[in-house]
């Protein structure tokens, strides 16, 4: 990650990076609506995004929340895998379409009324949306909107869009990797909790290289479980989060090892962009897990430990409380009954041991330095409208029973978390 | 529970129902130290807490935290439960020999101290410490004051050891039943974390009842599973988390149902006090799940909703986000890939309806009615020196596939819990 002065800066620069891949077009479009289910004084705006192949494409990939109880975008985008091709994505925000009557229905209605207008038929688009649970999409006002919307496909670029997506995101996140002849840019919505709803992550990732529809959705599933799936910023996840990759083809193709990297890449960053600016964080947490039995324990331990309340408030105080840590993952390995033996577990902070065979490893200076090592990583939650320094809470545990290792990405618990979801209608 | 209008009247409740069933003698004694691990300006104050057996008895039990790093005293604990008899518990707050240098030892160095003014072997004696991890014991001070200690004994109630085993509780809890000729009394600490540290809960349970050994502990783990393994304040399991369960055995027997319904009695109300005086908690939530299709599905979908952030900080906000409900079980689901459809779950707040077949069921007036409730539910967390009142936020959900059922006390987020967790050392 970079480092920015200014948002202006930050602005600038991801409107460079935000170019749209060759072959696609995208347009956006604000629109207003009364919800039907709650009389408001003065109409709720809507974002419309609009991502077009110019081109139908066969090339395309996606993976999608394992929750039990999935938006209707969700749905129709789960059936959207098995199609031929595709020639587009829809997105809005403000609503997510979660549980709300006729949900199915009026997103597909939308699409078919979508591919009149931009070409092509309903089951060539795929639906993301973002915000309320519950309500209905304002149908009506979407469907005299999409003309509109399909004329100006073109004249936004993946910032713009990013933008058009944010909820309660303090900055748009956008990635970018030259690749081959072509590029690969990603941009995404994060998981700070939304209206009075939740921690929706939407991640789009568009290139112009060519590639087999195989390998792109191979790599998608290998490199989604190392980032997106390795961060948490509430241990809750969303009815909606989604992650699309689509491929217009029309530059040459490139090995699929160069097509990992820069698939990885981007990931890594739009990953750690979503936790940092992730709703109330003051810290990122990088907790590396190692020497674990395999990928899977590994990851769920790193889990365990960024999703306690008790590591995540002690960090938020800048207070390097060893034990809580250790607790975590004592909790975590006591209940899974894992074969897991604490005497061979080594932590460090910040590369400073503080816990090995089974003991604590502390004294009054090693204390101050974590906690001035602490203090250095934190930002102030209320001024995030752009990546104010790329530091982060390095803790790493050796397990000592394995060769596997996973790197999980999570959120401090601040003040400010517990006020903007707390405060919603109170 | 029953409602208190002033600290005094609920103080002078519990110094009622806190007389020591007949057969045991309770003594307590506030003690001073320097830590070796830090220096401080003035002596930090530890109390101590001996309940003795007037006679050894074989009739006990205990269950202890899951948590694979667990403290010394839990170590010694666990062994204890092979030994004949036992005639006593000694219990220090501050510091819960976790993790400490040579903890075991130190341990086993006081109760053959402590056996030898007041009785018996050292392996008569089960430990058990609350407070700060890492740190060692101040064995010195401890041995100096043991004399003093057994030489007091008969002096203090349970209500004085409630008291006294306190760390970050805002007040002693007690419960009390009669049974038989006799009774069954119980005191605890609770899942308020304490110091830099842990969420410890400890509970002693003592009766002049005569009883089987073995009906005492098949008796204990039962009903343990259905009320302090039933709660959640923040999802963290301590490392020091322990149940002791004592009969002197002076007073004639009951009957094993008797004793059940006693102990689930006592059990329940600590528990629910436990929640209730938890850190920072404004609202006890009662999340009740039935229709599941076995307890143990059922107690973990209980959990997870109570134990999501965004559940929690929600109720909070006194906000009926029903959304968040939904979401969090469907996260287990889809997680857990359990077969279990949200189309057939209903739920209810407050004994309103929110959600069924798949949707949810809300309106203006539903949605104004369930903010009230939650408003009247709340509790100022700063305001905490007695049980203000009974109420809690009741949630029903019905899952529709199966008969289990199970009952989870849970807390809600609120600013409080933050701050007392995060600015111990900053």
């Amino acid at each position: 990650m970079n480092v920015y002065t200014s948002k202006e800066q930050y602005l600038r620069h991801i409107e460079q990076i935000g170019q749209v891949p060759d072959g696609f077009q995208i347009a956006t479009l604000g629109i207003q609506f009364y919800p039907e289910e709650r009389p408001v004084k003065s109409p709720l705006p809507m974002n419309l995004v609009l991502i077009q192949g110019e081109h139908p494409t066969e090339v395309f990939g996606g993976l999608f929340t394992r929750n039990r109880f999935p938006g209707a975008p969700v749905l129709i985008g789960k059936k959207r895998m098995e199609e031929t091709r595709i020639r587009g994505i829809l997105i809005n925000n403000k609503v997510s379409n979660v549980g709300a009557p006729h949900g199915v229905e009026d997103a597909e209605e939308i699409l078919d009324s979508l591919a009149a207008h931009a070409g092509g038929k309903g089951e060539e688009y795929i639906p993301a949306s973002t915000g309320i649970i519950g309500w209905r999409l304002p149908k009506n006002e979407i469907l005299k909107a999409l003309p509109e919307l399909v004329r100006r496909l073109g004249r936004s670029t993946c910032a713009d869009a990013a933008r058009a997506i944010m909820t309660t995101d303090a900055y748009p996140k956008v990635a970018r990797r030259p690749l081959g002849r072509g590029h690969l840019v990603g941009f995404a919505k994060g998981a700070g909790m939304i209206e009075p709803n939740l921690a929706t992550m939407l991640v789009f990732l568009l290139t112009d290289v060519q590639l087999d529809r195989g390998i792109l959705r191979d790599t998608l599933r290998k490199v989604v479980e190392t980032t997106f799936n390795c961060i948490s910023v509430d241990g809750d996840q969303s009815t909606s989060d989604t992650v699309l990759f689509l491929s217009s083809g029309v530059r040459e193709t490139v090995s699929s090892r160069e097509m990992e990297r820069a698939l990885l890449e981007v990931s890594e960053e739009l990953a750690e962009h979503i936790v940092r600016n992730g709703e109330g964080t003051s810290h990122v947490i990088r907790l590396q897990v190692s020497s674990a039995p395999d990928f899977e324990t590994a990851r769920e331990l790193g889990k365990a430990v960024v999703n306690s309340p008790l590591v995540k408030t002690a960090i938020y105080g800048n207070d390097p409380n060893v034990g809580r840590i250790v607790a975590a993952l004592g909790d975590y390995v006591g209940n899974q009954d894992l074969p897991l033996d604490p005497h061979r577990w080594v932590i460090r902070i910040g590369g400073i041991e503080i816990f090995s065979k089974g003991r604590f490893m502390l004294d009054r200076g090693k204390e101050e330095s974590l906690a001035s090592y602490l203090k250095d990583a934190s930002m102030d939650p209320k001024e995030k409208s752009y990546p104010l320094h790329d530091r982060v809470v390095d803790i790493q545990v050796e397990i000592g029973s394995g060769t596997a290792e996973a790197t999980v990405l999570g959120s401090d618990l601040s003040y400010e978390y517990v006020r903007e979801n707390a405060d919603y209608r109170s």
